[in-house]
């Protein structure tokens, strides 16, 4: 009789967990991590450390990557309150300031996305062996569109982003090595010789799309 | 004192670990799972079911995909050992048996691979939320190829191979939903209707690269 209760048990939690859709999510606030963006058509490839403020909407990023077979470097950090950002170059020692006109996007699973599907990197079969992930997809209409993000179902950490949209075609943004915490508060801070070079570039930065 | 002998460990260890490079594994013999073939040119799709057996060098795939806008199915048995492989359709209740002249590949960090990097997908920081993988890179001299294999640093379950040839360009193979074991056993059966039709192909196949 027991028996039969804990299979009648299990197979009711089996089905529940069946007609469970996983909901939207939005990432941890403050996380430290890595990704890296390879475009379709290989016409560059960029690996990024990211530091990542939801709460005060700050963003840093260190690039390094290649384009038409030249490798390049940049480190940005947007302080998107401020309506700032800064071109830094340590080894020229220059800081270009920028008006940041857009607004902050946190990691989310964005709005109106649509839940395509539930599975497991690896196995699920032993521990530490697995990774249950979401993956939702979206249109973006006012650039001809589409993404497929997807997150892990538990802490709904990014995991990769395929985008695509007229301009750019197929990207792929790879997620990796993220934390939860900021490990150097500092990263937000411009470098000493951001404030003693005064020029402003004209630009305003508008477009700035940062999770979709 | 207690203290710092803790630190201390903490620091030997933590050093231990950064010097440990991974060696090449072998996946388990005998795993259920799904796989999507992406080609980087776009011109096809394809999602696969399978079931493995590196024992009995038995492999079988069951494959649903799009090829320049049209779908197609496909459902092989491969039997290694006895050099057979089986072409089924259960929709015409048809079956193809060629000779099957290739060696079987099993699931593993090929041969000569080199080491390229260790990374965690989604994160370390909470239990369920991250995998700890490993990619292994290496060529391929007879076809002009190289690949990037990435396998759980766990239980060595693939996550993806990226695969380069002059024939295929960049295609993107990625493992998911794994489970250790055969579900099915007579997975590896032929259907009836193929013991009832006689004919066999002259076609040998001899090329057959399961995994690199």
């Amino acid at each position: 009789m027991q028996f039969f209760a804990v299979v009648f048990l299990s197979l009711s939690l089996a089905v529940n967990v069946g007609t469970q859709k996983p909901h939207p999510c939005r990432s941890p606030p403050l996380l430290d991590g890595s990704l890296s963006v390879t475009p379709l058509t290989g016409e560059y490839f960029a690996f990024t450390k990211y530091t990542y403020d939801a709460l005060g909407q700050r963003l840093r990023f260190r690039e390094f990557g290649y384009q038409h077979n030249q490798s390049f470097h940049m480190d940005i950090l947007m302080l998107f309150r401020q309506g700032k950002l800064y071109n830094i170059s340590y080894h020229d020692q220059t800081c270009e300031k920028r008006a940041l006109n857009a607004s902050f996007h946190p990691m989310e699973v964005p709005r109106g996305a649509k839940f395509q599907n539930q599975l497991i990197l690896g196995s699920s079969s032993g521990p530490g062996q697995g990774l249950l992930v979401n993956t939702w997809t979206g249109e973006v209409p006012e650039v001809q569109g589409k993404y497929y993000a997807t997150f892990t179902e538990f802490g709904c950490l990014p995991v990769s982003n395929f985008y695509y949209s007229e301009r750019t075609g197929w990207v792929i943004v790879s997620f990796f090595n993220n934390v939860l915490g900021i490990e150097n508060p500092e990263d937000f801070f411009p470098p000493p010789f951001c404030d003693t070079e005064e020029k402003e570039t004209e630009d305003v930065v508008t477009d700035f799309f940062f999770f979709l």
